[in-house]
């Protein structure tokens, strides 16, 4: 079993759910579309959703948002949340009860991309994290880059924490006359929905229009 | 059109998404099913997931994780984050790409609720958040009780920020070859799955079959 990469990210409660394998962390990394980023201020903490990307060790953010988070510098102490709910676990008692959940947490300084080049990269991963959407579309300009912040924290000091399957209930409950068991929650991408302005004749790409209907994991 | 509480949850950015409204915050609160809670540590901000309830003034906060977050003490400062993304906004350029959700930011002092009285009605709540499932339970005992952390954040300083519709891209890319358009998500309750341990004869409460197969907003 993997270790904790340190002690700020070795987890205290429910150790029997945490997970440090990095392949295990990567794929609830990857199923995210928001990740959770927290920050302390001079007027307290802050949790503003964020896009995000990754490569094997670094993950990328990006919004607009980060330009509060940033004030004070180039980088900054952050923790990224990536939490995927995936039922309700409906235990005999509300003691136990629970969600069925992947969460991710990385703790670690942020710091503002300024090469050109290497903003472009954590662009493109940042864009096709969900689905592939960068090489049909028209390249960002100059001006485009220059409006838009990048940061990339190394993926270094990182834990999941999954929990799934049954309630679990205590023993003296067990023949009572209370219900238990899971109600799955599911996330499915519905019908492409062309913009408005769209002209007549662009085809809806192919990595897109394969994703209608289709359940995201 | 509502007023900002405070500075602090007043929008910088994305002004035209602001909503103050407080319908509207609480719509957003009550269609979320976790809450990315921060803090600021000694070690670093560190941001988890929690279960949550609400009333009109008061939001409640559970979780065992809410006692690192407490060690310093019986109140702390928090930010209280709720996300539900409705889709990718998928336009001509990556500068212009998007997601379409709804989310709120709650900043103030989350303190822990110790009257025992006080605490069954605020985990009640917090049980009752996603689905009602509070009445059809055993009781919490009094040992449950002593071992559940509760808290609670005043609904005071909260701000929303609400995307939808279509990509909103550069005139002069209108007529270009590329495609713009939403690619929506939504979620949905699957297919329920009693304990393994159920015994045999306990129905499933009402409020839960009536779920299975259900969309959720």
């Amino acid at each position: 079993m993997s270790e904790a990469a340190s002690k700020r990210v070795t987890m205290r409660r429910g150790t029997n759910r945490a997970e440090y394998d990095p392949a295990t962390m990567r794929e609830v990394l990857d199923a995210g579309m928001v990740a959770h980023v927290g920050v302390a201020t001079d007027d307290g903490p802050i949790v503003l959703p964020m896009a995000y990307g990754r490569t094997d060790n670094t993950l990328f953010l990006h919004g607009a948002v980060a330009n509060a988070m940033l004030r004070a510098g180039t980088d900054v102490d952050v923790c990224v949340t990536v939490t995927l709910v995936d039922g309700l676990v409906i235990a005999r008692t509300p003691f136990h009860n629970s969600m069925n959940y992947r969460s991710v947490v990385v703790r670690g300084t942020a710091t503002r991309i300024d090469d050109p080049d290497a903003k472009i990269a954590a662009l493109k991963i940042i864009n096709d994290h969900v689905v592939e959407i960068w090489d049909t579309a028209r390249p960002p300009s100059e001006s485009d880059l220059k409006k838009t912040l990048v940061l990339e924290v190394p993926l270094d000091e990182m834990s999941a924490k999954i929990r799934a399957g049954d309630p679990v209930d205590e023993d003296q409950d067990l023949d009572g006359p209370h219900w238990a068991g899971v109600l799955p929650l599911t996330r499915s991408w519905g019908d492409i929905v062309p913009a408005a302005d769209l002209v007549d004749g662009v085809d809806t790409p192919v990595n897109v229009a394969g994703l209608a209907g289709q359940r995201r994991t």
